[in-house]
């Protein structure tokens, strides 16, 4: 697939002012094109306690640049509603009180206009900071960080937007067109990638979130790697195979969330009379064999890998095998917001869509890397106080910008998460 | 109080054709006016599995009227969406399928607007059946029907928009105006009645509820019932001596919901430095002493009267007590939108405020009268099947349309339930 | 069935002091040669929150006398372990704290041997009292309610050990022996009522609870009540008819509690390749048609009433038709500990089993009397504070011993409760 | 301390065929021992889900040796009992059915005299095969296998009751007897290691689990280490500190687990008057600042280290460190079954009581070694698939045999449990 150049869409990184105002521009005005196809009610409502309303995402990345930019750097702002500190505070104890997470949904004020208006309130004063003659260095890296921030929230719109489309059932698309035309997968090859001492983790002056630090040896073994993402032809093999019958593909607690859960296919999926459908963002539709599963747990992943009699990739694997991948990709900029079919093979010896589509389930719980020090202040609860009990995920999917990921980057979620654009790609040892 | 005369609301009696029509239409478009203070959030969201969307409480009382009086009594009638079948049906297991009651929430689609033309539509054709020729003489009474429910979620309307605006921090009001004057209570009397065999329960061609028949003999011990409801002054009093914390005025049920729920007084009220404060439809106001309580549950009431050295009522007690009373009242047309204190005395021997204001929690469970049968066909699940676990309530409240209530009237609430306008009237032996 | 006299169960009314000291031994003897088929595991656990250990009914009987009989009215009186007062106490506030209802079962100290020890030293302890020279005239009345209490439990220890034994995959019995012989089964006739004004509730001196005064007058309209006990035939003809898949049948909590439990028949039964098989005191057993069926709900009986085109009686209803019938009964003397078959014709006009067999569910909700005053003190908890939420039974069953139950008893349980041996009769207007 | 040599416990490594006689009674006799001061219905109780009652453990260390060595290894063994396949199987899906773990106290039966005769008829058989001629060398791995088995349960024997015997509020001591002498604890240094590729896991022929193995190469930055545990000392410090109401410290999951579970102290510790008093087996005592903090959970461990301006160790770190470490050390066979504080300086550069009195958190979550391969058939359920969402413990405590540690030894807990016998060591980086 050829990714759209788009230029609402943006890197975050703005070096010279005028640029940095462009940039911030682009980006926040991209988050506003996302809400653009949804109706009022569609912004307010809370799915389930893990989603979050769209309003809120519009109003919580606000928020950021509001609470960490303006109030300690701008002098003499005034706070659009004093309320909102508490409001839309998602999790950051260093700054007070915040609403309760599963109670999102009851705030039907303020309502989505009012929300609007704070945007543009925020907007308009940041535009005024860049513009100052006395800008603070630390203000230039804190705005940096609420684009990256914005970003995340961009695909949290989508992501949560098709859950709570999806629990309805008139079965409402997003965006109507589909234009997805089906084309034959590759089969994929192990690539092989010898035993050695590696570095992982971001190094130089780009930007990245904390959690990517410090730059680190890590002993590798040898070890093969596929070179594409497995499919949802894959995974209906493992599905007619007896894959949620058969207790011992699974781990013990995953076992546990197929039978709680009733799980007999990823989200999302319904078995039809004609064949297994699929909700997305363009409403229900029929499984298509020969793109990434998606939608996926981390369970779900290794039950899989253990059917294929391989394993799932650890993350310093993923991101050695990744580093000399193209980073073109299937990105929120295409406007598939859905996984798509390889079109074209990748370079001998080259990952095929390891970056977009779907972000790819790794063997490795998410901890801190040895030596790793969260940022000082509020925004050091940013990553670090989540390294508990999730697994890392890699790569980006169909609904992340495409500015916004890189190698080195480290998504997660716990081990039961689906409602994620989150699929797999298998590794085995040499 | 006078109770302001207000075109917009009438009985829903309708008896020649044409006035048929206007008090359908008068009806109706009362509701629609209930939902005008509310944004499009307000009217989307659920606050707890107890209470609906206002949403689906304007599609569900259209949805009444299609399904049981057009589909099967206009020919060729076209439903307006064929999945509201489902989508909006309350609780009728005949009808079919229905969406489950706690997910109500969940659907941002149909949106207000939809919902809006959805009302128009059936009017539309309702209105077209009520002009026909050959008007059939079974739809006629199902529009009575129709009308009262709808008279039902007129109330429920205002209940359960109360609840949701009440979670929100900003305490935001559904009116501003508030025309409350404070105006001195008169002391309550015990008015006595003799022993004897009563009559409760409908009779006559007027309209009722099958719960309120047959018309059935009932033996009273003689008994004195107060002459006005506890006011707010007077549950203060029970707070101050300890009302909360003693387990010996409770139920035991009604222990437990004290513990679990951590109650200390009615809901909505919040204690703040300058004392009691009462969340309204007109925001966080003062609790006025003089007006009756509100907002409280069975338990409470229960345990009040306990302490008050009184009972509650029983349902016939009450009912030939509150026979000739004053039927004037606080009711929804009178745009208070709150209990009120008495103006003026009521008559020798009379029941002042037995309508309107709050609805009166009744020692009686909600069973069926003796002999009592249900409906035939899909309306018999209207009363008849929720004769279990919940206790009588009568009189109406100030969100009740005046036209809708009678002395025979039959209101009914699990025993926990706080977020109807319900209060107590105290009875005692003779 | 002819109840066996058996000189180890006695009327809990002691007149005369020797006799009194007889009775009091003969009760508490019965108490534990109950236990006595149980092993030391048997009766520590605790099968559900509903439920108590078999052991903790053994100690709380005993807390019950030196609580209210010993402490107060025995001079000198030392209590057999300080920490009792708390570990024991049931629900009484007044005596202060309690130990958490669902977490008897955790309590494995005091063992068996050392709750037999405190037995035996109350025991000493009140036969020395009913000894004394000058013996209180309250204490007397204590001892009595005591009595009583303590036969209550005897009928719980075996409801709740059989429910623990249930829960066993090896299905254990409590007795081995298995007296019954199958007897057909008589048709049932429908006794017909006059109307009238009626007196129920308790007079006399005879020991009663409080909550079966005053006695007091009722109107009844003319009823009809079936001669006999719905039969486990009669039961299968309604399984086999749908019955529990038919939500019309149903009250709407019922419905609910259906599908939530999962219910396909009474508790205890389970379906094999032979047929329903029952769990019993003597382990399990095919279900025999021509016994009263037992361990059904409320929301079971009711439906089977509205099945049967009858309906449940009301506890007056109940207590009218009752009062003519014979006492005798299969009552937990017979050693059946299992409802039984009809031997012989009962006298024209009057009700078979109504005593005996299984606690018959009625149509009233458990509320208080009119005029109803609960005891003084801290027993006055014992009945009038569960005055809520609960539906009366009537005429004791094959695990009640046969002088605790009279016409006017009072059982209660909530609506979903199937543990206990309940069954149903039926009645219908005239 | 001096580890006192006890004769009833040995190492599980048999080799000889009459030396593995005597290992198997030494060991098995061991558990039996273990619940020689528990009664009968300490042995039957569950406390909670996460645990299970002492006679289950008896009985499914038992059924461990029927099932996988007599069953398929032993030609004519007859099953003691053939439903114990399914009451006494702990998680082995491959083995067919299993009864369900939270409803392990509802077993009253088969009794705890029963399980005896289970135990003493399997250790005949399984003596008659050790004994025979032909004696198949896959039975003794099995054997070797279950008898390191049979020492974890010896373990969770005595974790279990102690968490039955603290619920109690009569609070019962295990054992009376209480040997520990109050010494002052040294400080602790810190120990450097420096960075270098390392190998960690098993190797060798000795015995060990499947997660031990690979043993594979691992880069370890330069890193220190505490010479000791942290202590309970250190531990009140922490909390007077404000250590359990400040967010900042704790990982976000943690502190939503101090808030739910409203956590003040490790498990077991209660604030009296004259300061901090802890439920041991010995009943409840004074804290004993010098030893050992136990009974804490991975997230208290972790927020404590943050308040120590420390890390715990990654598994790996702790391997290397400990790897010289004397293995002397309190274990249950010192009999004091709570940790000691340390006698004598440890030998320089060594770390101090890595081996008992706690188990120690690391900071790796329990996942597969590379190349890992779980044991082939149902015993391969024993470790593998529980590799998901919990973390590594090593060392072992004072209530696990001697002869069952070892450095490699990976222990694994959730990060919330806190009943088992786990503390912590504290690490920096260089």
């Amino acid at each position: 697939m050829d990714p759209v150049p788009d230029s609402t869409y943006a890197s975050p990184r703005p070096d010279p002012r005028g640029q940095r105002s462009e940039t911030y521009l682009s980006i926040r005005g991209a988050t506003r094109a996302l809400a653009a196809p949804l109706s009022v009610e569609d912004c307010a409502i809370q799915s389930m306690p893990d989603a979050s309303p769209v309003k809120w995402h519009l109003a919580h990345t606000t928020w950021f640049f509001e609470t960490f930019v303006l109030v300690p750097h701008q002098p003499g702002y005034r706070a659009f509603a004093p309320e909102y500190r508490v409001l839309f505070n998602s999790y950051y104890n260093s700054v007070g009180d915040r609403y309760p997470r599963p109670e999102r949904g009851l705030l039907s004020r303020p309502g989505l206009e009012e929300v609007f208006a704070y945007r543009r309130h925020v907007d308009e004063a940041l535009l005024g900071l860049l513009a100052a003659d006395r800008f603070p260095a630390e203000a230039g890296a804190l705005i940096e960080l609420g684009l990256h921030h914005e970003q995340q929230h961009q695909e949290l719109i989508l992501t949560d937007a098709k859950h709570l489309l999806s629990r309805n059932p008139l079965k409402p698309a997003y965006q109507k067109q589909w234009p997805l035309t089906e084309i034959r997968a590759r089969e994929p090859r192990w690539i092989a990638f010898e035993k050695g001492l590696r570095e992982v983790g971001h190094s130089g002056q780009e930007f990245c979130f904390d959690n990517e630090t410090p730059r680190h040896r890590v002993w590798l073994d040898a070890f093969r790697i596929a070179s594409h993402p497995v499919t949802h032809g894959d995974f209906i093999d493992f599905i007619e195979d007896g894959g949620y019958r058969r207790p011992e593909l699974w781990l013990s607690a995953g076992w546990d969330a197929v039978r709680a859960g009733g799980w007999e296919a990823p989200l999302y999926w319904e078995r039809r009379e004609d064949g297994w459908q699929v909700f997305t963002l363009h409403g229900e539709v029929p499984v298509d064999r020969n793109t990434p599963v998606c939608h996926v747990s981390f369970f779900e992943a290794e039950a899989f890998a253990r059917w294929a009699s391989a394993r799932l990739p650890t993350e310093a694997e993923w991101e050695v095998a990744a580093r000399d991948a193209s980073r073109a990709g299937n990105f929120l900029e295409s406007g598939a917001l859905h996984p798509l079919a390889l079109r074209g093979a990748p370079a001998e010896g080259r990952l095929a869509q390891a970056f977009g589509d779907v972000w790819e389930w790794t063997r490795s719980d998410y901890g801190p890397y040895p030596g790793y020090r969260p940022a000082a202040g509020a925004v050091g609860e940013y990553n670090g106080k989540f390294m508990c009990g999730q697994y890392v995920l890699r790569g980006g999917s169909c609904v992340t910008p495409a500015a916004h990921v890189r190698a080195t980057y480290r998504n997660f979620f716990p081990p039961h998460a689906r409602w994620q654009f989150s699929g797999l790609r298998l590794a085995r040892e040499a």
